[in-house]
């Protein structure tokens, strides 16, 4: 299996319900340093997973709509706590969306499967990773 | 699937028995830099992966049982040779024991599988991965 | 001129004034890892620059009283831009006030400077460096 | 599973064909930091993976092969494209050929599977992955 | 003192001349992953070293003048060999031009030094420091 | 000012006196990851700072010299705690030592000054800076 992964960020804040979280209940934010690995069986024909920037290019856009926010205010994640799990899959779901879209070029389509994962701090971070 | 990892570190002394070990048959030591990914199919209810924070004190506490030791009188490893793998499965199974018994919460009984990697330096890690 | 670095991290909410910040003048967050930089000329009786368990548990102390916080809300920063900057300066302030009363123990009044680096992202970070 | 991972790197001239790659199709270069981790179900004898220095060591000389060359004039990779990827599967292929001669020692023919990761910077990586 | 760091990359193909330089006088390339740090003694009234944003935008210009290309046949470069250190002196020389010319704004013409770095691979890195 | 930095590693087994140092009075151990930077005003007549592989080598020599062993049975430390700070200082007296004996090549008498910084772990390091 080949892979490919690109590196971005977005910094935005938000709170979390539930005593599970502790002082982490109080509004407060986070820097995301976001990584996305796109699969793939074979090679396509330029001998890529992906064309890179058009990967870089789209994850950009899409951290962009979450970037210098406050996700409390987001209906997208309405009634939901923006763990950084439930983020990691936001943005699986966004990717894949695009990739569906041919957003990432015809050839993108013959991608296997994604992983987004979503580094919190140098010592945490956390991954959804799934089919496509 | 999604996954949740923490890092933390210790520091011991050791020998390791067998001519392939070269100059490390005599004592050393290490610093190793612990990973601890946690998977699981479906968050829980709080929308995590595991309680990270009770994650992180467990890693912390089986650690601090390891921490600044000589692993060469350490009646759990008599007869082993500590190399890094046989670490990362020690740190995997002490770690799959705590969440049987319900030391990160009664959630992670949910939890799918775990990966333990100790970096022993910026040019070598070592790491086991199983289901729990 | 010997030195010592330890590192930790907080996260909080912010919003900047000023056409400069752009879409940073929204509610927004971020993850600083922060690396506290103590330096001295000549050593102390244990052969340390500082002692750095207690070097450590003070920063932990100073952070803990910014993580998870809105900085909009807290009466310190009242009428300031919030900047990566001036968190630098106003950590080194308080670690500072801290080695001055005595927090880091006696022989860390020996201390000739320090330098107190936030890491706002893997693509940027920023410091304030400064005598004691 | 177990797995070890050694790191090292070489660096190349080279350039591409195709629209794709835009300014990429210009005579360029890279350093590639390359990981390589070996697998396997149980430990051998030793307790280990695999011999990590006669790893290292083949690993080396595996990318000295390369290493300072323009891979535009290089025979074994007329006719092709050497992205990343392609590059990760050349080297996985030629370490996979040493474990297979003995290179690594008797002992690694019982390893299960490889993978090559070739970062050409802080915000892109490219990986091989395949059974032995 | 305060300081402001932003990275970025750019990849490129050259050659040494001189016996110094062994296997390197070949044809090869390299990735740079470039730090600038911007420094001041004090902050300016948006509280903050330099406007990031343009910094970082400045940053990226420059490098885009040498990013894909064979420094060999550069001009720039004529019968200078283009060592790491070479090339962040030309950074160096390139970002203060930028500054005194106005590119990072009025406010920058307070700044007082400047540190450029290059990252050649994860194990060597080459800076040139100086008064602005 | 140029500087270039080289990047090396070794593992060692030690104990501290003194009840400054809690549970690492026990014997224990360490990898420490070794930065060597080396500066100069104006650039050698091969257009770089130092003979980066003769100062490669060097250094890894000087760290074999340390590397796999129990530092307490060392005369050289006899009587004194082999701190990070410590050690730092040694690795630098050593590498000052070499430069001055030409062993790093005769343009490295042009070097200023000279910096050794040893990481402990991800989250602690120390350094001695000197001039040569």
């Amino acid at each position: 299996m080949y892979s490919v992964t690109v590196r971005d960020h977005f910094m935005i804040a938000h709170s979390f319900r539930g005593a599970t979280f502790g002082p982490a209940q109080r509004l407060h934010g986070a820097t995301y340093v976001v990584d996305a690995t796109f699969r793939r069986r074979a090679l396509d024909e330029d001998g890529v997973v992906v064309d890179i920037g058009r990967a870089g290019d789209q994850l950009r856009t899409l951290l962009s709509e979450l970037n210098f926010r406050n996700l409390d205010d987001e209906s997208a994640f309405a009634g939901r706590n923006t763990t950084t799990e439930v983020l990691a899959r936001e943005i699986f779901d966004r990717l894949a969306a695009a990739i569906r879209d041919g957003r990432l070029g015809a050839s993108a389509h013959g991608l296997a499967s994604l992983c987004v994962t979503l580094h919190e701090s140098h010592v945490a971070w956390a991954s959804y990773d799934g089919e496509l």
